[in-house]
């Protein structure tokens, strides 16, 4: 069974690690949210993209989900020195990441060809694709009329609840292998990631969300037992399409592509999809994989 | 007085250290070589102005002179896991002087500019000056035929003796201040470094050799008791040059401009210039600010 799966960061990444141990590699293809990506310091990061990968390799903290564990902050505290503090915190290993990629795409590669480079030197097999070889972000327009960027909201402002809306910048092409991706899935899932910052902004790029509104898609709810796992979800589903924060909100949220959806086990009142109740909090590795094998024995009825 | 100082790496930031400590920031100016500036991982290395960056600072080891004391290797260690061996060591601390200065440059900061901002920013009030602002490569002609560059035949071949020639590649254009600096100086000091490979590829520079040869110049030996201090020098001068190792044949290779010299205490045989004799290795601190008291007190005499 072909899979493609969409997916943010930290939540996102957890359930694919989950999914890449029981899937094989020729049949998994994740396409990862880049609107967040940005510049700093001169290099090219994409937070959600490297947070996939330090996963599927086994380099983050199983619980936490972001960064390398026990990764250093030798370069950022010099730099902090030389030109004073620093609104991004890089480790010296994440450091590694960003060069590479920096370097690769200065030297020609798209996103996609770095993006398979450094999967490959992390010994992952499965295709991991960013959702866009372009410049594509996120923007928040504030209520007080500035534009920012994703992690000026995110990371510097530290969620600011003062929206008005989100919307999106730069080119719309999907990156080449997506589109084609989709068309050949027999399922799509849609990871428990932001539907706002991660998951619209994938949908959002040409052809995307036609793409997969042919095909069989099973989302995991990010909302349970009505709280975000983590980040501010939970405020902003009320704050931007006025719903209480709960499974079928989500459901609502993707606009009928959704056919089933996976929730935490008591959550799945007022759905009007068929529903796999599950503990769905992945506190360690095998929380990663009993809820990916749980998630593929059930859609296999599905699709 | 006013004093500038040329400087390679290692041997002359020592001294240059020295010479910090007793001559006030605004009467002293060093020209470092740039000559075996590259880039690498996609980020611009200074090695001689890091070193003396680093040695003015304080934060290299006094006895051996390169690097930052106690700097990690995180990001070469995964580096080198991501994308298999490195030829060239980075060390995590050093990191943030490439990424800081090659941002500066993509936004459109010269060499100079940057140097500047990372001197003030570790701490430096002495003027530092790259002695180009442009891409001057110091280049090895081999017997084989190959074209070396300098960090190519110096760190990943390891010094190879077939030497045919040294030449260089690039713009010969010296840094905007130094010439004027060079004008206004009282005293040139050439620091203890190889002629061939830091020394002449300053003075290959339009003007500069000229504007050199206006003033008293003052050389600090290099060949201490018939050797090299560091590095391949004690077998270069042979090949190149045709004369044993010893301050006369420096005197004769830097070709009239030097005035006088300063060589380790007995090695003052058969030179036709004045000649100061003192301890000039310098093991410690205090060895340099001692030697560059001396210095600065004999030299005083001469100008």
């Amino acid at each position: 069974m072909n899979v493609v799966y969409l997916s943010g960061g930290v939540g996102g990444a957890k359930l694919l690690d989950g999914l890449a141990e029981i899937i094989p590699a020729g049949e998994l293809t994740a396409v990862v949210n880049t609107g967040d990506d940005f510049v700093h310091w001169g290099l090219t990061i994409c937070p959600d993209l490297d947070t996939v990968m330090y996963n599927l390799a086994g380099l983050s903290d199983p619980g936490q989900g972001w960064g390398i564990v026990g990764d250093t902050f030798t370069a950022y505290e010099r730099m902090s020195r030389i030109s004073g503090p620093q609104w991004f915190q890089l480790g010296d290993q994440d450091l590694a990441t960003h060069i590479y990629r920096t370097k690769a795409m200065a030297d020609g590669a798209t996103l996609s060809q770095a993006t398979s480079q450094l999967m490959q030197g992390n010994g992952i097999d499965h295709r991991i694709l960013p959702m866009s070889d372009d410049w594509r972000q996120t923007v928040f327009l504030m209520t007080d009329g500035r534009e920012l960027l994703f992690n000026e909201w995110f990371v510097r402002e530290r969620t600011p609840r003062g929206i008005e809306s989100i919307g999106y910048q730069g080119d719309s092409q999907p990156a080449p292998a997506v589109v084609p991706a989709v068309e050949a899935a027999d399922l799509v899932i849609i990871g428990p990631s932001n539907p706002y910052v991660s998951i619209d902004t994938i949908l959002s790029l040409d052809g995307v969300r036609d793409a997969v509104s042919h095909k069989p898609v099973v989302a995991v709810s990010p909302i349970v037992g009505g709280q975000a796992v983590k980040g501010p979800l939970a405020w902003m589903l009320p704050l931007l399409d006025r719903r209480d924060p709960s499974p079928a909100a989500i459901v609502d949220h993707y606009g009928g592509i959704v056919d089933a959806i996976v929730v935490e086990t008591g959550d799945s009142a007022g759905l009007g999809v068929p529903t796999l109740e599950s503990a769905t909090i992945m506190g360690n590795r095998d929380d990663r994989v009993r809820l990916a094998g749980e998630i593929m024995n059930w859609a296999g009825q599905l699709v």
